[in-house]
């Protein structure tokens, strides 16, 4: 059996620095995984390179057998919720032995909630 | 002295579901200051009201004397680079006598990230 991959998937932006959180937290997830585990990519709907199509073929080529993938969006819009299967789609069909899993949208977990929420609260004692 | 409000400050969208987490991020936000702390809301750059301007002008006519933004977004990009000044300079004009701070984009904290990164990981163990 191959490994198990995790790509990220945002949105993407003009600005190159918009993709400075991603990449911290694509490291921290590499680090938390451990190397042996399976690969972590980000990969982005637009403005920004790689694409999801790309991202899977790149971990499919390093040996993934299913790759889960993780939209880092904080609510499910039109992008996570109609533009994303469609690129699901064309992975899997670009991929037919790879399975590829989708997990829900970062910004529905309550953990990531709550520590926003800190975040913010911080924010105002400041 | 009057009271410091938090305006939760996010993109919008088309899909009102989108706007989900942030009403759940808001009320948790609310209920971990307490209601004597002042007032939480949320306001959007587009597709979606209020407003910052129209959220800022809610919370001075609550009584609020500071104000502080907060963008939650991941990243740094063009709307918190560049959108969101020219509009908090539009709200500090129309509240002359309030304080209106803005704060770091939430994906740039390093305990929000850890949520993200620990939910990711669960997404791979499933």
């Amino acid at each position: 059996m191959g490994a198990h991959g995790i790509v990220l998937f945002a949105h993407g932006a003009r600005d190159a620095r918009w993709a400075e959180p991603f990449e911290r937290l694509s490291a921290r997830l590499a680090e938390l995984r451990g190397a042996s585990a399976g690969p972590v990519s980000l990969a982005f709907l637009e403005l920004m390179t790689p694409d999801l199509p790309g991202a899977v073929a790149g971990q499919v080529a390093a040996g993934a057998s299913v790759i889960t993938v993780v939209p880092v969006f904080f609510g499910q819009g039109g992008h996570v919720r109609r533009d994303l299967p469609a690129i699901l789609e064309q992975c899997r069909s670009a991929n037919p032995s790879v399975e590829i899993r989708c997990a829900t949208a970062v910004g529905e977990d309550a953990d990531v909630i709550e520590a926003i929420a800190a975040y913010c609260l911080r924010q105002a004692l400041v």
